[in-house]
């Protein structure tokens, strides 16, 4: 693989795919609208760009062979300030892409393309669209632009609907919604070094004994995760009390984000660190 | 019923569909970016307003118990050219509705949200979305977007994917996928006087004998077309031969959408007459 | 066919069938827990008989062919006064069958088997039931024993899960469930008539342009019903105003018994007449 | 359509077919293992050849655009008289049809391909096979053929599974599974006129109440059947008496096939005329 | 957790669960129709209560935040000696476990719920029941029960069709279906410990390699079995010899009970040890 | 078990097999269309013998209690060189085995019989087979053929849709489709003790990361595989460039199969050994 490009590569996952993605290729392009990423890899060069902006994100696709695409705002915040990021940012990363001649696309996108679901189902890969969210909205747009790229130009693309990517668990819902480094870590090369995908959606959960995903139909892609967060239930559960069951933040897929009002940020309404 | 605001009202559809809705409601305001309507129904009110700008489209929606929203640019065009009248002028609608406490909203979705599944695929309203334009992205994101504010906001809406809404069928694809004038009416009348939709999916399709659709799961919704594009068979099979089987726009359901470069208007191309 | 045992032959849906059975059979017994009912036919009897009491209704089934069961208490009542009628009456009735030798029994199953299903899904007869009432609990109950009893004793039975078999649609809901009594009988004639069946549910449901229900799994009945609610449309809905979409009662299929208290009757508190 | 080939024209369904068919195409060709077809039509040809020889049928279908494929032994025969003419047979006329270029086959494929489902199951065209008779299984073989060859070839065809093709309803059974001639010449015209096929499977059963198929995955084809059985009903029923529920000739799709041993003819054993 | 109520407390699986259970809550009442239980933990109350008897049983119930039912006969015997107990009983806990705001009910439900399907079918936690006695049929009428009391009145509870429950796997059939102790505690503590659970059916067998059950529909509760039959597999293989296929209580699920006349208790027959 | 026949006794998989089976019985024959085996076990037997011809594999079945079924021409060949041995091949032994009284024949059938299913979609066993040569469509008439002895004749069969069965994973692909021959001896031996396995499909892969077949409806075999590729996947992946993806060689299920002309061997030309 000659070269990859790595957006979001400031961003709390992107920082933890830096170094993995850099050993899969010759060169990675990392990119962020923030100015900079600390310690860069041999054969890592870091350019800032504005997913939103055209002119800034187009060129630097110009000679990859695939594209991890995480930059976004990870958050829920008025549509309006949705639109550039996380809608256009993803037409302009396909469309470059397109005409950069790329090969494939990782995508990030997130259970809350699914987050109205109640908990109590198991969810796989070919179920419609529950966005809970502008934010998990954003994320439909961007499957459904990735199939569309797929049938009609050849572009194939991996959909990771990352779960709650987390240095642990942090609560009762993480039990069964975790997703560890090392096991993202396997997921995005999972995504890169097999040969054929398509079009094809997986979700990004570890190997956690209450695991609600059903990745079934995404079995090509090889995906096994290692780590489980039941280590961590006896402690968790035992600060765990009785739930309201007429909260949808309780009882659905997407937690927090499915009680949230549309448009206001339910981790800063919460104090909750950033979710997924 | 009190107000309906009707938006598109200068459009083909639009058209068609002034006088049956101005008949269905105390006030019927229709609405366009073109600047007029000709001949208003003594309950009609006409306001010029562009979708993409919610300081015009907002105030339009002020009492409305429902709205019909037909207004969309009715063709492929650059990705950018689309964004504001087919994916910001929904948000608006959904938006305003919101503010404005409307019940429910009627919306001309497409074939095109699902134009890439085989025509030989009998396509149900549970299927996964296939677009095959950014016209038919703009379709999948307002079915998303609507589903989103239904689990969340408690407003219904009703989904339309309208097949070949023409005077009559013009070619053999049409002999399963016309929808005649008369139920497009049904239709939509279904979709207002129906007490309970939540959030539905229906095709627009009239009673063809090759209608390749399946409308079962919304049974609730009483439509049960009457037309029936098959006593046109003879004359428009008798012009019509072998077809190529290589051709995405012959054996996929969204037609000349299917095989047309994205951003480009296959209607433009081909000289063919809007289509849906 | 020799001979037919109707049970429940005072009851509104018994008066209907009382009739066309006569006509079908060498000999009609008709059974009610009543002490008669007027005008019997020529080849008809009349047997009192208490369901919950098999000295009582046992003796009935002697030398039947098949037993039409539509006797129970058709309301919502405390748990303890519908054990007798509606659970231990169709045991006694299947349990008498196999000692009578009885090849099949036509079952007055009914929606409230389903009721809490929205009113937007399309209930079909292989999901599972969703009961709404004790009184819907012993439907569960009744098809789960006609099942057992076919596939461990070889008697058989249709489950008729009758919608709303008024004489003519009340409300809105019945523009979607009214069961003519016209179809009614055409429906227990297939039951009867159909020379193999095995173990088959069937929703009694009118030809309604807004019927909820999937009969295709029974499509070897040939039930084809004939009547269809929507000439009502335009008066009733013309009544109907806006609805409570928070009410179950408002949204699920078993409408009143819906949003019910267990155990109280739905139809005496909101002066609604018997429904099925 | 330049140029037909009909086989097995001397048989049941062949006859009632020539006239129809050539009514369709510049050219039709008749052919049969008999030796002659009376009263040929203006733009007929009658030739004589053995299907399970590739030297006398390849060169029938020189410059043919399409193959009605009906020749073949109807009936259940010892496996080793069954492979020429119904195995080799289907083989011959795909690979003839490619050799020539042909477009499209249409096969008379039957309800013996699925006759070990039970009848209280609607068998829909997507079900995995359950051939009844070494005759049935010479369906499934071709249908598996006709997959490939649309698949690795581009040779279009369509499999019309027939049921009881006879002139009248003649038991019970056929209530359901009757195809009157007129609706088998619908379902053979709308196999050549529809555009586009693929490879579509669909039943040829007329429009009857007990009609137990469900053709909605082939909606694309158009075939709706118009006569009914259920006018035989009455007269029919009444000759009917009790049934052995332990005979899957009684109770399977494939009736007296279902029950016959392999290899023998169930309809030489039973005195019954000839049934698909 | 306060207090848990556990019904069979002095049953084979209730004297496996009294310690794990003592050791989940403040207080752990065990009932029990038989007079003692041996050996109570510290916080372990005893009482006896005939389930059948509301005012026996009713009381224990009072501010019990969870109840695990496990009391019933456990075999197969004559309806009216099942009914108090084995029906009855179940209402009598899920009516007195709303009175006294009970939150969930954790119930030993039955592979006989559905023992008539064949073993060559894998069963999930959504096809309809199939039970193959009136203990089944219990099971059955205890799940519809339990989902009413969830739907209608948010008391949430897990229902465990619990297999083969003995110490060791006792014949080929166990090789499949076996459940071992460790993995009935492991069960049932996730059953508890789970925070949201709604109405959820899960099936109780080890992680045998020849489990012949799919529980995906419940991963959320996260029972990850750890026991294996397949150690015992070469010393019970090496005594089975050929199996006669007419049999059901070989061929279907529900075992000897698929095989028992109806009201006729297979073990005593057999001379089998309680199965499940 | 008494006698086992073993067919193909002499090919790449037979060998393999030979010892195992011998293990399991009282006498292995052993048979092929070579004429002789090296190495017999001591209650080993070789038998030569045409599959094809009746008259001398026939009277190897005497007195067996099952078949391995492993002979057949392991390539494809022109249709007419593959009728004998893998099609009448397949119909003798039913036909043997029923003439014998054969309890079970397990059969080598082929991921060639689902070849032209994409790799993204994962294949159960219950889709429509979708063969991709001949040699894959002689596979999907022998497991028609099987089920139909089993439905009509009560032979049961276990039918082993071997994927890559080679003594390690020689390229990309075969990281999802390795079977290695422990597992390969793991999976006849489950299909030989399960006591109870009527018409069973499952695939034959071993417990690769990036197995792409769903097994779940064989779960009653209680085959689970314990060699993975993914070990080897560091080597071939780093071997591997970009893909064709216009090439259903790649893209499909069916590898070169996919690809291949029918009748033409994709292994001569493509220089590749033996792969299923």
């Amino acid at each position: 693989m000659k070269k990859i490009v790595l957006t979001g590569a400031a961003g709390n996952l992107g920082k933890i795919l830096r170094g993995p993605l850099a050993a899969m290729c010759d060169e990675l392009v990392s990119t962020d609208i923030e100015d900079n990423v600390p310690d860069l890899a041999e054969n890592e060069r870091f350019v800032q760009a504005d997913l939103a902006d055209m002119t800034q994100i187009g060129p630097v696709l110009e000679d990859a062979e695939m594209v991890v695409h995480f930059g976004a705002i990870v958050d829920e915040l008025p549509f309006e300030q949705m639109w550039g990021p996380n809608f256009v940012g993803s037409y302009n990363i396909w469309q470059a892409g397109k005409e950069h001649g790329v090969r494939r696309i990782v995508y990030a996108s997130s259970i809350h393309a699914m987050g109205m679901y109640p908990k109590t189902v198991a969810i796989d890969t070919e179920m419609p669209h529950r966005p809970d969210t502008y934010y998990g909205l954003a994320k439909c747009f961007t499957e459904d632009l990735g199939r569309m790229f797929w049938e009609k130009e050849g572009i194939e693309s991996v959909h990771l609907r990352i779960y709650s990517a987390t240095s642990r668990p942090g609560n009762a819902r993480a039990l069964g919604s975790w997703l560890s480094a090392d096991d993202l870590v396997q997921l995005v090369s999972r995504a890169i070094d097999t040969p054929v995908v398509g079009f094809t959606v997986v979700y990004g959960v570890s190997n956690n004994d209450r695991s609600p995903v059903d990745n079934s139909a995404a079995a090509h892609l090889g995906y096994r995760p290692k780590d489980n967060a039941e280590v961590y239930a006896p402690e968790i559960l035992a600060e765990t009390g009785p739930v309201d069951l007429s909260d949808p933040g309780v009882t659905c897929h997407g937690g927090p984000f499915a009680s949230a009002t549309l448009g206001v940020s339910p981790m800063a309404l919460m104090g909750i660190p950033e979710d997924d």
